[in-house]
């Protein structure tokens, strides 16, 4: 019986190649990758073949190409989605409000997972970065804290897909739906609703109450949401 | 005020330009890109920079260069997560339990939404698709008619995110647990159970029933769950 021939390209090779070093461990976290001379050599291809995939390695976010230095495995990926998931978002011209419902959705499930795996020393520094929240009067920062903590539930989920998906996820939300932060923080008051929240979903974290971390987490958003299209 | 000089390399330069005729709707699903002379051309770059822009494009699942015919923007961008999620799943040391336990969440809380917003259309092909389900002896067909059974329930969510990462996560799976499905199916009378369940969850979808649609989701995922360490 015949089978149809794959038509891979030469730099699809060469990515395959990377990727199996990656899958049998002979590539880490961090490690340089041989010289694109010594790939040329090595894989007998021509260089251009090898940059091709070098920088298609690099825009999905898996190396570093550092000019005179060299090429390096990165040490973290939080930013490997965003490429490939804004483009795809443009060009099926989806409704912002899509980005939202999924990060909603992972943000409740992510605050259940993270209040039974949290451990003391980040329920210290989410405790911090909720006392913070208030004292803020400059809307960057305040911004800024605002991520923080949520990224920090993310992280303290334990899982590594849910952390980069969500943090892929916060980003488009700034990229798409500008406008949302300004328009909760325009009306006063909202900045104590806020902080309750966030304090509420604090102490979900530290009694361990997945239960009600997801209550507390999809209120949050569920405020939030009521701004969306004002 | 300095601000600091972004070191911009020429290919990043190019897909920027690239997405930013995407962003304002220059170019739109399926569309021809210019030729790499015209490319070359009109950006004012090397011919090596437009390809390694080209390729890396390819990579993350956004066009397709047809040897001979040109380069097109794609008009599915169904696979272009896995490559990226994969390898940073592996650099990362991963437990493959992290691609279940967020395919899980987000299966579930598909099936909400999906049993809320089904057409008849759908639903008479999610019924079609449940029945065929006891009918088969072949494996790999079971396969393939449970996919197409959780896929056709993502998509009824009209959320284009969560359509993509729900098949990239059932993608994953298959790469990185590839024996779940054996181990399932190895038991006598699980095919039955299997087919109950996907009939509760079309019950769900035929009432509109999004309470309903959840536990019967999580009930599928709980059953299987017990053959993720077997």
């Amino acid at each position: 019986m015949f089978y149809p021939i794959k038509n891979t390209k030469v730099y699809e090779q060469v990515i395959e190649q990377i990727k199996q070093m990656v899958d049998d461990g002979t590539l880490k976290k961090g490690d340089k990758l041989p010289s694109e001379r010594d790939l040329v050599e090595q894989l007998n291809v021509s260089r251009a073949s090898i940059r091709e995939a070098l920088k298609a390695l690099e825009v999905i976010g898996l190396i570093d190409c550092k000019q005179g230095e060299g090429n390096y495995i990165k040490t973290s990926f939080e930013d490997n989605l965003f490429e490939p998931l804004s483009i795809m978002f443009m060009l099926e011209e989806s409704d912002p409000e899509s980005i939202w419902e999924l990060r909603k959705i992972m943000e409740v499930e992510a605050a259940g997972l993270a209040s039974k795996r949290i451990n003391n020393k980040d329920l210290k520094e989410l405790k911090e970065l909720t006392e913070r929240f208030l004292d803020l009067d400059n809307e960057e920062i305040h911004a800024e804290i605002d991520k923080k903590f949520h990224y920090k539930i993310a992280k303290c989920c334990g899982n590594i897909l849910i952390y980069n998906i969500l943090k892929t996820l916060s980003n488009l939300v700034d990229h798409f739906i500008k406008d949302i932060r300004k328009s909760i923080l325009v009306d006063k008051g909202n900045k104590e609703i806020l902080f309750s929240q966030h304090h509420n979903i604090y102490l979900s974290m530290e009694s361990h109450d997945s239960k009600a971390a997801r209550k507390a987490m999809r209120e949050h958003f569920d405020f939030a949401n009521k701004y969306m299209n004002k």
